[in-house]
């Protein structure tokens, strides 16, 4: 069986098990405060420039969760697209921590610097706004939930709303390798760090075993942040785990190498796709590809690889998700390709 | 000034106050352990039929608040129609207690059994249900928050699929009197408590200067709501001003003739606009009147009256809200349908 | 049966019901923004000196769950005295808004600076103080829960403490007059502004049928304080009835007289247990009087007067709570001291 | 440098990063649904006997937040030992979730059953009981955070407590191995099961490089319990981590076997101080020492050595926390002992 179904069926990257082997029985204090957490901070501090605060936490949802209740006073919502993690698949884990999560349209999974600035004005000019919950932080992810990207221009437009009505940005970038390497992005590390409040690396679905790099630039938020990671159950007892597979990732640009591989594969298969005649509603240049496949198509995958049902589209198709990885060898996508062309042509004769 | 706005410009009908004036110097104890309280609980049991608890809290967000908390696990969400008031108006207090609200498409404030359904079933079909909020209880609101009301069959037919699915039915009474008077309602208190987990009964909008009498059959629900009254700040000290009143509006129907009261001369309004030929997009029989009048007309009729500004509705119109009370003179409204037969008689001119 | 169980078995002072009568068919616009509170905001203002803001919550734990939640981030927590109500009589309201309620030792209800100072360096002189709560706010009652006042100078070290470690005070007033009006207490209103971050005064205690003024004097309290007193269920949609009864209890200084009037009784009373050789452990000149009575004196007693039972209090004794209130009739007081004396006397020579 | 501070300073044993090596670039799915967790929960009902669920965590204050979260209606408190882990060295994180935490007296970290008894009575005695939390789960620690064990017949009373009084009983096993490989501790996994509604086995501390694997027995917190994992953010995506390692921590008893090591060390260093004469306040026979030293051989010590300081213990003399555990050596106790015996007579001499 071959999975195509997410980016992150595999382990880590080997570079990253062997650190891990080698400092393995070295003594260390914990909570994230030994010399790899240092280490790893510093390099990915110079690759954003300026002072941000740099912080390694589990997961996503955990992150997402500790982020916004540290930047939120309790009356204060968070927007994001319709298509927003926290919103769709996170069992609510925001409301737990008190907050109105609100989902603004989106055909892609990114938010417009327009769609902020209105729903934002529309709540200040109403009369009785102390009885809706008051916007206060942007939610963007990149890549986004169907895999698409900000531009430079579209997250300075966004960052400029920001500062004008006072919101903090937040940038959910659980699979931000794959982002900033699409050809079609012209953002960097350093782009993000002057244009958010706070945004994260992700390493579980990029070549680490688990682990989400917190980046802060906020003074406000830089404030005690160590509290709300241990109240949230986030402060790693070994935390130099995370200090080890992020110091690793990001030395000498492994992490932008593992995206860029994912990527290459994914356009493989994106050009397969085009080639055959099925839609994709999204463009992408990430690891992502949501494609609508005619079911007749999909039964005869669903014996040697897993995919990602999404929904129905329309009659006789539905959408699905493959997606490549860090992890994922040439030889597997050069075979699906060779069975996407033969099984669709079965069917164009059938 | 005449105020049209809301339902709560005055203060309680006369007879609660006199109450209220007779009892003053009595010593009773305190947090609705009274004898007001038993005897106001008693008449509303009466009414209801069957055994529920009835417990008496000051306002109508704290009510939705302590009782969606005292019904749900963490993780579990509620669903209500877009406009819920729990879902727009009330500062994300649901969330603040830790869930989400689920809002679902709506023209008129109501859900239908079969949106319930299919939402539940959804969520339970869905293979990463774990990633999403379980939707766990309904919540409606009668009169909706546009005036409409539910219909017997209706209301049996969400009944019946929270039984089928398990679910808890909770209807939002802020409006109650007015909707059971609605002339095409033929609901009672006597079936809510049949078909309803919990329910409350408005008395703030219909009478009282303050109160909410929650009505509870579900006993699950029962246990222990003391406890979360009081930790959620609504356990009045003097909780005997709570049963003064509620036993002076229902010991012989005057919470009833309060109600027709108002959705008669809104009826008489409502005559008026449709003469005049205005669009009223909602069908509804009670005190709330949705119109879409001409901003010309509005500007005129700022200057004498006080009314609710809704949202833009087509060139040069404005969706508004008018509201008739249990306080609303007759008189008011007569000089009211004057001034709209006369300033539309003049923009028809003009 | 006459009631000194708690000072709040009435309704409310007579001036006040008659200003809600005659008001009560006016129409005003809802939820505190009438005139009537405005007034009341003015004439509490201007006995604050300063500019303060002033908002009408209805009752004691709902106003202390929205101060400590506006107040605080997370993973900070509230100092109170081991006796404090947030820590004893809330049903954990403070715990359920997020927050750890952390109760210092106290003979009498009340803090000493010393206490907080100790407190707050040891927080901060641990290195691991990121996995503890961080103590941000101090919370004092004033009257304490066992009727004990502050001097002008404890409240100001307390304040220089707050100053010193930048530390929120905020005073529950629920008792506030009796406390000012205790001979031995220096303070008032415009002193309690200069000292305190935030406090209220006491309504439903104090001659109101329910209200608490909260005053912020802090000004990052006292952004968007109004949606937080809406999120938690605390405003009131008939906002007037706090404005138009704290208009009345302080527009020529009734507050005073009744909570004066209220400690002078309890003076006669504590005169009389003092006569009597029964032990008060707490020196108090407010209304609430503890003593240790032997429990066949209560046991008779209980047949005509309600009172509160506290704890055992040694062989034989309880320790009790009788009350006096601005309602109080001195009749009232002069027969309980009769019968006080007659059966002392009956169990002396018994 | 040696640490003695903690038992978490290395990284995994040997076997669990061999396990995981081996398997790295295998592809399965993910959250926990993978057949390494799936064996690794089998071993571990196996050993518990019963059929309790069996859930993998990552840290131990996630797991308490979940659990307690899980098991409480927002009004319910959790009694503990006044040392527990949730009461001191989380952050407040039950309180963050909700919960009021009480903490009772306690000289070695243990509760008994009698002090459950009477506290739960005591609440349920009180009049005004729905103004104070409900005590609801008792939480306990084995071993202790001062070392101290539960015998079989403390556990049974404990149990028999809480089902007479309706509670939760929930057995935080942080540092369980260590706990039930104390020679003292005639309690095993069996035992326990049968016991506890919850409980869970730690990892972290015991080998693992992070992992608590929770076993519930109590139906009602059966339910759902993995919605509550996601949204408090411990379900980790690569969830295999953790069945892998604790697979190989179960299969064969090597867990038993890494805790009897570092207890045996242990007891070597008891031995130790005992000999010096050095008091030692709580007996334990696990991995945990607590010991009274002058602060002059602190000093000495500290160039060599890294402990934990607790606090001040009486002239000249603080209290002090020395940890063994599965990976520390045996050369290094050697050492320790060494000096501590010449540093000692030394002290002695001078």
């Amino acid at each position: 069986m071959l999975y195509f179904n997410c980016d992150y069926n595999e382990g880590a990257h080997p570079r990253l098990m062997e650190a891990l082997m080698k400092t393995n029985m070295e003594q260390t204090i914990g909570y994230g405060e030994d010399p790899y957490c240092e280490a790893a901070a510093r390099v990915i501090r110079d690759l954003c420039k300026g002072e941000p605060d740099v912080h390694f936490l589990v997961g996503g949802t955990q992150t997402n969760l500790t982020v916004i209740s540290a930047a939120l006073r309790p009356y204060q919502s968070v927007l994001c697209a319709q298509q927003g993690h926290i919103h769709v698949h996170e069992t609510g884990a925001i409301e737990a921590v008190g907050h109105k999560v609100v989902p603004l349209p989106s055909r892609d999974g990114k938010l417009t610097a327009e769609q902020v600035r209105q729903t934002v004005r529309g709540h200040r000019e109403d009369g009785a706004r102390e009885h809706t919950p008051q916007p206060k932080m942007v939610y963007i992810t990149m890549a986004s939930e169907l895999g698409a990207v900000y531009t430079k221009s579209e997250l300075e437009a966004i960052h400029a709303v920001c500062r004008e009505l006072d919101l903090i940005l937040f940038l959910d970038g659980a699979r931000l390798g794959y982002g900033l390497c699409d050809p079609a992005c012209d953002l960097d590390l350093e782009a993000l760090t002057a244009l958010c409040d706070v945004f994260y690396i992700g390493g579980t679905k990029q070549g680490a075993l688990f682990g989400e790099a917190v980046v802060i630039t906020n003074q406000a938020l830089k404030t005690d942040f160590r509290y709300l990671i241990k109240q949230k159950g986030g402060l790693l007892a070994k935390g130099r785990l995370l200090g080890i597979q992020f110091f690793e990732l990001f030395r000498d640009g492994l992490y932008f190498e593992l995206a860029s591989h994912a990527n290459g594969l994914a356009a493989k298969l994106r050009e397969t796709f085009a080639e055959l005649g099925y839609e994709m509603p999204v463009e992408s240049g990430t690891n992502q590809i949501f494609v609508a496949l005619p079911d007749s198509l999909l039964e005869r995958l669903e014996s040697s690889y897993v995919f990602d049902y999404n929904h129905p589209a329309g009659e006789g198709y539905s959408l699905v998700r493959f997606c490549t990885s860090w992890g994922t060898k040439e030889e597997n996508v050069v075979q699906l390709i060779e069975d996407l062309r033969r099984l669709s042509g079965q069917l164009t004769e059938g």
